[in-house]
């Protein structure tokens, strides 16, 4: 009896609704590949945001996937087996070849005259094509609400590979702590959002970091300012997303108010950033606000043609027919209280239901009180319903009312949306700038909160004087601060120490500082100067990958390639512990050629080892410093300073920590005492650093 | 006008329907803790399950909501913070102290006399009523659909640390490929959940692992039957579910007639069961599959009330209202006809709307035409809307029918639900029983397709003749099979051996294979004899926890303290590399510690290692055994043969490993000519095995 249509095809990726989105980006991604070119579009169907990557390097591609954790992979058939391989907890579809053929769908959607304006490549566009028409498929909709494509492109941004996001905790994932997090005080979602980004994708540009240092320093500089519009801010509400659902034409009531309160801050707010003299002031729709101040309730209730939405003023007719569905129920009130008395049935009673419309009820046990003039309607169990001519007459009334209500309202309702569809360049602009705003005095106010330092840049000078981890430091009492000082002549750090000594926090402190510089943050340090990097790349930790055929040292090596293949003098290189999943002979050495091809490549490198060993690297190349973390030991007791001073360790401290780890004492006694009898020994007979740096090969230059 | 009503809060861990939910157990963990103790209720909301943990060691709790994969956590609230932190993924919420309070709240859930039956600790029975009042506040009703708690008992079964979990693949996880997805060919969803039950949970007596085995080998002898068994298994619905959504009042007209089909395949089932002897028959509830079959439509289309649900013949007053529905629409069509012949108004339609009910539409151009018994009912801007006396007559007779319908329908559907709760019991019964064949008639198929051999248990023996890793095996081409035998005697394998050459997939292989027989499966292998493990350890990888303080070494240690604290002479023991975080020196001593506390302990233990000091265990200890992988050299080419023998690996072959990984030819050469000119003079100069061995004091006994 009701004909249900299809009005929406859910799947993860084209999810628009709030209630079942967090604040985050949703990204669906997608990818097609043609002769070995592989091209990736991300879309954020709830705030219409498409990005595009495009590379030859199929593992960029993978870690841009991972690294956006997106919901939900759309992908040529061809693709479709290894994507589901690699990432099994995504939703992912393949299409068939004709979804990328229609390169219409692009100019259809966007409204170009010249496809070409996008400067995109052919696979690009038709994978953009692709997902018109699929996004379209799912969402039922000729109206797509999809913002021109950006290009995420290595020239303006560092790619990093999803190893580095890990190893550097940058964002939400399994471990927990992490430095989006701690950076996240922004006050409005679209700034969560651009704050994520701009995480993942530091600038390499110096002049565009400058300007965001810079802005950044002008909030830092008027706090009361700063404060004031951080409190505007928060009053903010998620504007790219109201477009979005505006468009598709799913938006509720409240959206529409929460549009209108958003928008009317922004006239106060404008007025604050001209003490800044960063910012461009926001553009203010006033015409629509003032629609939207005039159409819709302060308090809507309900679905649009319940009578709630509109506001009283709005519509001189709607207001008619309301007045007069009050009026009517009003009197219906008194024509019942009229017939309890005219019938002196105390239990008779108006009621109205949906199917036999309006109806005096009376039970059986009163039917032989009823007048004439009732007219029987139903017969229930207990009772039976009854018309009157007069209660026809208010039911016609008050349906008719209704009626007119419903369709005068949903019609009202829309035009108001419409409205908003028409002022939709210049609201998505407004968010655009209110996220802009929202990271860039976050991150003026974590500088404050944090106690961060501005950073300075150079060609190729690293120095951090009172270096933290911004992520541990949140989380540890008196942690210890650092300095590191490298050039071009300096450039090659080799860290010894005990285990728990810090080693490990110290090395990515160091790429942590050069990343939230390179993404306008200031850091925590008392002073930094920096090189712009032009790209970070870490090796650390050990993991296997058995069923995919790959020991712990396969899979470590195979990131050191992927390091030696694309590391330049400009880049920044974290290694913790290189060769330790094979014997200690064919780890040294392979440590020692790599550290040497590094070298010569000139980027600047950090490599926190247990091989002393490798220390020994400071007497063949003049690059290299030695570095290592104090330990003092007062009698028994071995204090840990996480204080990096210059030298190698002479202990590792080994055993103490697998007592504070709870092996049990008689276990770590005789460890002492081997470890007494053999190696000591063994290092007294040989001399203490004769045993591998004097055959070393002088460094064939 | 429409009041709403709250009638359900929807969390992560109270989804019943399906559509929300995989085939997978959807478990909300419920966690206390006092004096020490912790206990934690896991809750299936979706079949109903309660399981109950209880135990003073806060770690194995972890592991243990870790393993379940749990979707929801509800909590004292002392507990909420250290468990969000610890699963950041999951929906946590704590509940105050009145929740734990009620037990009459468990009494009167489960019907009960005497909450003591249930032989709970008062903690345990606590966490139960919390349980209760929260899916009763959740689902918003009385009516809970719980089955007994049953008891995860340390005495029944292995408990298995997360780290094992993972070090093994035996679940579903970030890794891929595992345990359970090669072993899951069940044909029911009950079946499924209950064979990832049995992984995660292996016996421990054998006793019971011999019947379960006894029954596979059963299944595997009569194929023809077997293969008959699972066809009927496989068009099995599944049933746990679908009572509980009964239970809920949240069933659909499908469930019941997928309940009815799945019913009906019982009789047939229960005739091939006694060809083997293994299981008893499965109740049939005749009267309740009459009734299903009775009463509902075998396609039932909408909801109960539109008319399409209730079979014809089931209830005569029902049928006469859908005859007298349906025999109106036919007249009613044909005074429309009537009325366009007599009019001569082509366009004139009947219509319906809600509001006003049936009417005659006449477009304004056709007004001069319209007969004089047509009485105006609405006007809108092109037409006119009419009713006659006998269309009104039509529209009371036809609402009278569809209101009648609705009632009926409605109310019928809700007795059969009411007579499928009543059967409750049985039905769940059945459903377990499904489960359990349709598990063990896996484990037959299984190891009929993947060539599996029962194992035979004893003792102190471990005897395996020509094993295989059962996730590694799938993957991957001509598998290598290998020995292993370890009695009392010989109860401690060194494993030493190139990079890639196999030495973790051996001893996880050799746990996997002890795991597989635990749970009562027959194991990839040709032969195998072993103990029954009271529990399998495993120390595998390396990562590490700066956040939480923990280097990679202490996190190693962490977990190594925790075997030294809890293995026994019953149990296996897996270390693959241990002491590799921290200076060569440190790390053989505390590996050889280590080992020399196992040896004594008495658990068989397999430890993979790149340091060959510890193969100098074999001439302090009878009980040790140096195995290796044997590699063959033929001219330039390394060939790795996978295949364990005795001995000791004389190279490590990395830096071959670091060529196949990727690190460029120049690096490699570098490294060779490091490794020749230090190491071998190195070695040459000390003799072979003269660095460690003889600096070893004997074991003090």
């Amino acid at each position: 009896l009701i004909r249900r249509e299809v009005t929406r095809v859910v799947t993860p990726g084209s999810i628009v609704e709030d209630e079942f989105l967090s604040e985050t980006n949703n990204y669906m991604a997608v990818v097609s590949e043609e002769k070995g070119r592989y091209c990736t579009v991300f879309c954020d169907v709830s705030t219409g945001e498409v990005l595009v990557h495009e590379s030859s390097d199929e593992q960029e591609t993978l870690d841009l996937l991972k690294n956006y954790s997106i919901s939900q992979i759309v992908c040529s058939e061809h693709l479709k087996s290894s994507l589901k391989e690699r990432f099994p907890g995504v939703y992912t579809e393949s299409i068939s070849e004709w979804y990328f053929s229609d390169l219409e769908e692009v100019e259809k959607a966007y409204n170009l005259k010249d496809i070409h304006h996008f400067e995109l490549s052919p696979l690009a566009l038709k994978i953009l094509a692709a997902l018109i028409k699929y996004v379209k498929y799912t969402m039922i909709t000729e109206d797509l609400n999809l913002k021109p494509p950006l290009l995420i492109s290595q020239r303006d941004y560092m790619i990093l590979d999803s190893a580095t996001v890990e190893n550097l905790s940058l964002i939400p994932g399994d471990r927990g702590k992490n430095l989006f997090d701690v950076l996240n005080n922004t006050e409005t979602p679209m700034g969560a959002r651009l704050l994520k980004k701009w995480i993942l994708h530091p600038l390499v540009d110096r002049k565009q970091i400058e300007e965001r240092l810079e802005a950044v320093e002008r909030l830092v500089n008027d706090r009361v300012s700063l404060e004031e519009m951080r409190n505007f801010l928060s009053n903010m509400r998620d504007v790219e997303r109201i477009v979005s659902r505006v468009e598709y034409n799913r938006s509720v009531p409240r959206d529409l108010v929460a549009l209108r309160e958003t928008l009317e801050i922004i006239p106060k707010l404008n007025e604050i950033l001209s003490n800044f003299g960063v910012f461009n002031k926001l553009a203010f729709p006033e015409e629509l606000v003032d629609l939207l101040r005039r159409a819709i309730e302060d308090d809507p209730l309900g679905s649009p043609g319940e009578g709630k939405v509109i506001k009283r003023g709005f519509s001189s007719e709607l207001d008619e027919y309301r007045d007069l569905l009050e009026h009517a129920e009003e009197r219906l009130k008194k024509f019942e209280e009229k017939e309890r008395e005219r019938t002196g049935i105390q239990k008779l009673r108006v009621g109205y239901n949906q199917v036999f419309g309006y109806y005096i009820e009376v039970t059986k046990a009163n039917l032989d009180k009823i007048p004439d003039d009732y007219e029987r309607k139903q017969t229930l169990v207990n009772s039976e319903r009854f018309i009157t001519p007069e209660l026809k007459e208010f039911e016609t009334k008050i349906m008719a009312a209704k009626e007119r209500i419903e369709e005068m309202e949903k019609e009202l309702f829309k035009n108001v949306c419409e409205e908003v569809k028409k002022h939709k360049e210049i609201l998505l602009k407004i968010s655009e700038d209110l996220a802009k705003m929202d990271v860039l005095s976050t991150l003026a106010y974590d500088a404050i909160l944090y106690n961060y330092t501005k950073p300075v840049f150079s060609e190729d000078r690293l120095e951090i004087k009172g270096g933290r981890h911004p992520v541990v430091e949140r989380f540890t009492q008196n942690f210890v601060e650092n300095d590191i000082y490298m050039d071009n002549e300096k450039r090659f750090v080799v860290i010894t120490g005990p285990n728990m000594s810090g080693k490990s926090t110290f090395i990515r402190q160091v790429g942590l500082i050069s990343l939230m510089a390179q993404i306008g943050s200031f850091v925590p340090a008392q002073k930094a100067i920096l090189p712009v990097f032009d790209r970070i790349f870490t090796r650390m930790g050990a993991r296997d990958d058995l069923a995919g055929g790959r020991s712990t040292f396969l899979v470590e090596m195979n990131e050191m390639a992927l390091i030696l293949l694309k590391s330049t003098e400009k880049s920044l290189v974290l290694l913790d512990e290189v060769g330790r999943g094979t014997s200690t002979q064919d780890g040294v050495s392979i440590a020692w050629a790599i550290s040497e091809e590094l070298i010569k490549r000139g980027c600047k490198v950090l490599f926190a080892t247990h091989f002393t060993e490798l220390t020994e690297l400071e007497k063949h190349f003049p690059q290299v410093q030695n570095k290592t973390i104090l330990v003092k030991e007062e009698g028994k007791n071995v204090i840990f300073t996480h204080k990096v001073v210059d030298g190698v360790a002479d202990r590792s401290y080994g055993i103490e920590v697998a007592k504070i780890a709870g092996i049990p004492d008689r276990v770590i006694n005789r460890a002492y005492e081997i470890l007494e009898r053999n190696f000591k020994n063994n290092t007294k007979k040989n001399g203490k650093s004769n045993r591998f740096s004097q055959q070393i090969p002088l460094f064939p230059v």
